[in-house]
């Protein structure tokens, strides 16, 4: 089984980015606790901040991973084009989000992309990341 | 740990209920099928159609839970008496959706539950149940 | 033929609310003159100003009735529940009211239940329930 | 008792035009079984697709006729002057679409003539006109 | 200086239709009083329902009489055939209403019709058409 | 004279609830109180958690009483049903809120009662029920 | 007979301020050429860049003069306050502008008086003042 | 104690001014009254129909008295700056209306005014007032 | 193969109407020069100022032509009738406009008809009436 | 003549995406088919998934090449800075789409581009680049 | 070099007014230092909460300053008078915020001056003023 | 001292590029010559056209530099992902823009970075730059 993490912009910056909002660890020693955790998944992981490397992932994974797990970061918000890479791969994404967007700005409430998503997590921490692998179980 | 799943108005009537959103299987065997996997959780059931009855019902155990997973139906898109409830609580409240209402008929893409619950789980059907008792452990 | 007739909130006051708009005579001896008129056919009655209650009823009626006639006064527009409800039971339901809706204030001009129900039929005073009746056979 | 029934744009085509929406019936057999059934009532009938026409025919009979039933199409939802010559003439505007146009295109969801029509009978078919003659009765 | 009123839908009706809102006495003997008040005028008058026949008798008068004044009615809030006709001609158009529509319904308080014409006169009855006169000297 | 006062959903955990915006006194000792302060009024209590139910209350008290003031809570913003109510029965009805709505989240901006109500009487803290007893002296 | 012409805010700069819009002469001359005109008519004028002092003059004159002419400038579109002024007054008053304001930024095409007052003149140059005056003949 | 009542526009005309709503009494008389039941608090007055004024008084009393009461008039839909200088001073703020402004036009229902005073009182005629001063007590 | 091209209100004054955006040309000699071009398609040619008319010729041509090209003028933005009868008849119809209506005011980026539309043809002068022919090759 | 074809987001899928709304074939194929067919017109093509790769290459080309023919896929909904590079570069672009985006989803319905492109052909499938290489003959 | 510093309502309560937005220092302290630093420009000051006194300010002096900077205050979102006021005259002038007003409530977000400003600078504390006046030199 | 400047899409056209909006000389002298008159701050350039780079390049200095000035051209109107990096580093960015956008198209008057950022200055050529170095002196 193959699954691959895709963090969108600014998430490289976890653990310094607004610690009261992400908290203050960053990602890279969770996905390789993560890694451990679940040892027989063949568990992958991308970061970019540019909208067209992440449709260029999703286009390049997008037929032959078993899931893809979203945090498309601000994009979320605003990417007609990587929900249309979404809908166009046969592999299913599940968006997460670390923070409860529902509850900041009023422009974080729309999700363009959970309607082309298998399902969505909100609000878990780091923990979103860990559901959304165990939905593919 | 004690977990409480609350069933908001119809979905008593999963399984028999517009099978092509909700699939065609009934909620109790599955929550049989949980608390046999959950064991070790005192894992516990309601549904009514009431808002009134809900809201009683979260008043009831918000206090003395260790969580609440929360499908509120219809109610999710509605009532801020609820969302007040869920707010005035000390108990986490975990909102679930089986079906991806982000897909659906637009006003079912607000929720006002979303922004006073801990997390958010949508679209996974029934296993997005599973999902909010693997996010307490 | 059973046919069931469900009043919502307030439709109790008939005769007595609102006069103007409701005009002054109450619900039930209009409706023992329509079980007059429609021997053949077995027509109950139902009231509830509960929006709990109501959906109890439409699940417990609407899946063995060959039809029913909802008016569900202020329900109609805010309750995404009770439209849940009628898209859940196999039995048509038509969607009447007493007065024109559409002159009244803006909030009663859209109805959440008219896209499930098989039709409606408003502004006709109690005529508006003799026409649903006629309209099943 | 003499009743029209007034039929607008492209209700010409009934029985050609959408039939997966209108059904596959045209119109005059229908009007036929109508005369026929209320032998009793002078029931004319008049079809245009030009919003002059319909509102000429409106002015001509709606000080003299003791009911009109107004399927306006597609003018229903934009035409104020439809409205204004409803509004002007003294005899009752009955309403009528064979179709439930609440589930329809949200254009579709707004009726300009509502506010000033006796009532309105939407998504019976064809049956919404027998409706809208049985209101006169 | 020939100058032509056109009057649109309904407007046939003054002084028969919605008389608490457009007066009891109808246009064409003021229309007449309005000839021998301006004798040096050639005043000619023109009123259709029709949408298509308004901008029929703009384009066939608009490039060589003196001036329009044009009461379109209902088409005023709807109609950008009649906006664009006028925008076409060369000969200025006046708007004027009857009735002050800022008072009325919503829908009357935008007219398309504003921003092509040289000016407005909204409210002052008949008198509105009799400052339109005045304007053209 | 007989006054009731009603208080809607969530408002039974008072002092225990968000005490930052409601305070941290439960209203039973207020009302105590105030039975005290205006011995010569009859003053009564009803609360509850479903719409119905207040619905019921103010119908069943709203022909006899001199006085309601209620507290609607999250169903100040939502119900159509409760407006109803209040516009259907002869008593008088006083809004009372605790807080200032205002303050708060946009839908709490949009009272649908105050429309029908004598007066509102708003962010006063328990205060806003005292001043509403004055105000039927 | 005794009219008030009243200019509201920037009107003092006219000739001088945005002649491609308002012209290039100033008021003044204009009015004498007016009182000149109409010399058995009390023809008044006052001018101020004050809410305040529009409101004082309005309802100083606006229960003994026969006429009040109005050009309001940018109070048109945010002055609740002059419309209840207005409104509050037994004189009626004429809204007159000397540009077309719906062919100018949004923000211009909203009147906040038009309702209460007697009607509009809009779009005239000077000429919306003359024809004001012969309204009140 | 020292109490300031300020009245905004056009309530100097109570009493003259569209008696329907306002009721038939000028305020001068009441406010007398009321300084004859409150002896014991130092009650003052002040009317301006500018908004400036309104702003410079709230100034000039709002670090020394112990409470304002605000009827802002049409200022409360509008005056950003009166909302300001409420924010500006020590003093409470009490804002009252004499008419229930939410049965009014929309452009009434939204008071910029509310969320920066202590608490709003409205639609008890003058007997808004006179509760705004007991909430002072 | 038959092709017939539809021009709506206005049209008929190409070449005199509003130069800088329509051009200087009528649309006569650019037909005739089409015929050349294509002869071996039976091309033909209608305008109407009248919105029943279009429909009227839409639904006469609609099941027999290859192909309709229409410019709807000032209907494209309005007419729901248009739009239902092109829906209505069998024959694709392809939408041309000879300006760039997204560069115009906010009214004339709305197309009612697109959705029905088998394609669009937009700002190429008189030649998208050209392409559109082409499309049909 | 220099002609290049740009194609945006998830092009590059073409015959792979959403087979039901693009068709079953890849565009390679058609691009040399339409080489051949203009043999005359230097035919280039370019796709990129990424935003700024897409603007680079319409600054580099657009001062130099006869026509643009672009493809934005997804940014053609929310892109501003693809618009500017556009209003920037001398080269007329016009803008294609393969489907009817007016018949999708809302967000579709908006093309931020089209204002400054030279025209729009929408809705032909691969036949929209043909005209578009056909509008620059 | 002239140029005056105009400050709207509120802005005489700098150093004691919502300090935590706008800081601890009053204005005039700062003005004198400008004063001293830019000593060959001759600089004025003027502030009002009066909006009738801002617009005569900026009439007074805008024909013969070289610049004006105008803190409009609360006016800044709500006032076209001093909108058409800033346009009528021909001395530049600058808008400036001490706080970052894009930040603070949502009516805040607009201003009706920006556009005829020649510029705005928001949001550097009083060294706005000091960025305003090195514009100038 | 280390500030940097970032230029976003199609600043690399400054002098080439709608010179009516955006004068006719390019930046990079006009960079040359700040940092001959700023010689003792260190000055950087950066632009590009990718909004994934931009982002990157706010990264890269924000946790060093002393400042960054920012033109975010078409991005700032749409750009979630910058608003989040400029949020997520501690070096403070200036918004600059060349021309008024409150001017432009709508579209171009809501800036979503604003609210983040610590000032904005907008409107005054390339001298809005200046004023940004100014700012951090």
């Amino acid at each position: 089984m193959k699954i691959l993490i895709i963090n969108g912009p600014n998430l490289n910056l976890l653990g310094i980015r607004e610690k009261n909002i992400y908290g203050d660890s960053s990602f890279e020693p969770f996905f390789i606790q993560m890694q451990g955790k679940y040892s027989d998944i063949n568990l992958e992981y991308f970061q970019s901040n540019s909208e067209g490397k992440l449709i260029d992932k999703i286009q390049e994974t997008g037929f032959s991973y078993d899931g893809i797990i979203l945090n498309a970061g601000g994009y979320t918000h605003t990417s007609v084009a990587i929900r249309d890479a979404i809908a166009a791969v046969s592999t299913p994404v599940i968006e997460v989000h670390i923070s409860n967007i529902q509850k900041r700005e009023e422009f974080r409430h729309t999700s363009l992309i959970s309607p082309v998503c298998k399902g969505s997590i909100i609000g878990f921490g780091f923990n979103s990341y860990r559901l959304a692998i165990e939905s593919f179980i």
